[in-house]
């Protein structure tokens, strides 16, 4: 399934749409798996710094096109090598970290709509954001990582522990296993895990609805949640 | 249903109950839709200080007797002048955060007993208490305020995060919607959603109980609560 | 119930398995009720300090042999002056509190498997661990001691406000009130609450899944979950 030539036959795998100007759509279209190689990166980091300059942009939701996955992780028998030893970002942090925080930091609300497989850094890049809502049916998140003898990279033990206390984030870690949507949503690893039908129709009307606020009440520095 | 003259005609809006010496209710009664006014602050901070200067009080607990609503916000089209123009209290805080903040670290324990609408300042009244009981059927709560332009003063972006984890708490906020019962619960909005027949039983027999603990053990201070 | 030769008679009261030289087995039994007593803490203490040492271990299971009992609370009326003048431990604490402190920071994951009563001292050991699981008909957690007078002394309200948030956590310690296994599920008390016929297996493959992967990445340090 993989491909050393895939990223250059068809090189943009994540695709920006705007349904308006205030609520726009960011879709990740990298068939067959959705798996997160080190050419993604750029991609990421380019959608990211139109989100942080545009005026309008209230709302941006991520999710998928391929069917069975959200993303998933990298590709490490092949490429870890590869995004090793990617340069460091601005910050001076390995740029996947760097791109997370961009991300949480972004003046946007960022909502994750979870259909098939979120894991590693799919699950790294949904924690980062500031809403996820699951499939019931076909959600699954997990960091696997410790299970491969890796340890994950985008911090997820800090964010996890945060969303769910510490004991639920290490058994997620630690037992580096599947997580459905249902215990997802028990544990507070996504807001609400809703029946696959209801899904794509509750994130619409949520995002539909934040964009027809003020972006100055809906940034978080108004609210005081930037350091929560 | 708004009359400048109200609050002159029946000038007790909440009323204070000595169950017993320990045990205590302060009931919101400003029929017909209890919505808070700046005339109510100075009755709730004159409650706030018997309770803070009572020797033997142990146990608040706080409901409404009126029928739909807990509290719900101040009627800002015309009245969020007279609100935001009230003098600064002690500590140099606008005074609703400032009794917010004496009622979080008043010496009793305060139990909200939430049945019908608790919205806007409502909410922000239930979350400074240590514990929320609602009614399942019955209940309501939101931060309604971005959707209306405005941004809550009272800080539920802090105490929502720190219940129900940052990204649930920017959904309430951010939503502005509506949060019933049964997903007031979910969240950690409130401790329990009860069935609502069963909810004044209950909420009544826990304040007993911890009224006749002692003062000194149930005091957040002896639990190190002081500052979670 | 009490009989002062016990402990002589039965020295051993927590009892330490190898079911491999990665994955241990920790079980009290100290029939008929598993209360903890001043004797406990050396062997208690002993248990980790092997634990700390040894280069193998990476999962640690605790458990009850006793049926209906997994730990509960010293026997205070009797023996709490026994406790009281324990010398202080090598951190200047109190022996309890450190003892759970070691704990919480020993190298290993640990995990509690929780059937029957974990009460009072019970309760703050599940809680100094990484993860509890327990039985959804037989497990009852509580911290009963504010009902009895007393102050928890071995740290809860930190520890349940992470978990839980503030509100029920100030319940559980308030109310001093039984809490079953669903409930504590709800509440975050635990991981999770398993039917009685499927908690044994599931702490099991759980373990042993953990006690597989490498011992360098599941360490809290890696994690960076030291702090949390």
């Amino acid at each position: 399934m993989r491909d050393q030539n895939y990223a250059a036959a068809k090189p943009t795998q994540i695709r920006l749409t705007r349904r308006s100007p205030e609520y726009w759509r960011v879709t990740i279209d990298h068939p067959p798996l959705n798996i997160f190689g080190p050419e993604m990166l750029p991609q990421v980091n380019e959608i990211i710094t139109a989100i942080e300059t545009d005026e309008q942009v209230k709302v941006v939701v991520l999710d998928s096109a391929v069917e069975g996955f959200f993303l998933i992780h990298l590709d490490f028998l092949a490429r870890l090598d590869d995004l090793a030893h990617l340069p460091a970002g601005p910050s001076g942090l390995h740029p996947w970290p760097e791109m997370l925080v961009r991300l949480s930091r972004s003046p946007v609300v960022s909502i994750v709509l979870i259909r098939g497989r979120a894991t590693g850094m799919g699950s790294e890049l949904a924690l980062a954001c500031d809403m996820r809502f699951a499939s019931r049916e076909k959600a699954i998140l997990s960091q696997f990582e410790v299970g491969a003898g890796l340890v994950p990279g985008g911090g997820p033990m800090a964010r996890l522990s945060r969303l769910m206390g510490r004991g639920r984030a290490l058994e997620v870690i630690l037992s580096a296993d599947d997580i459905p949507g249902d215990l997802a949503e028990r544990y507070g690893y996504v807001n609400r895990s809703l029946p696959d039908a209801d899904l794509d129709g509750f994130v619409d009307a949520l995002a539909t609805r934040i964009a027809s606020f003020d972006k100055r009440e809906i940034s978080r520095d108004s609210l005081g949640a930037e350091d929560l």
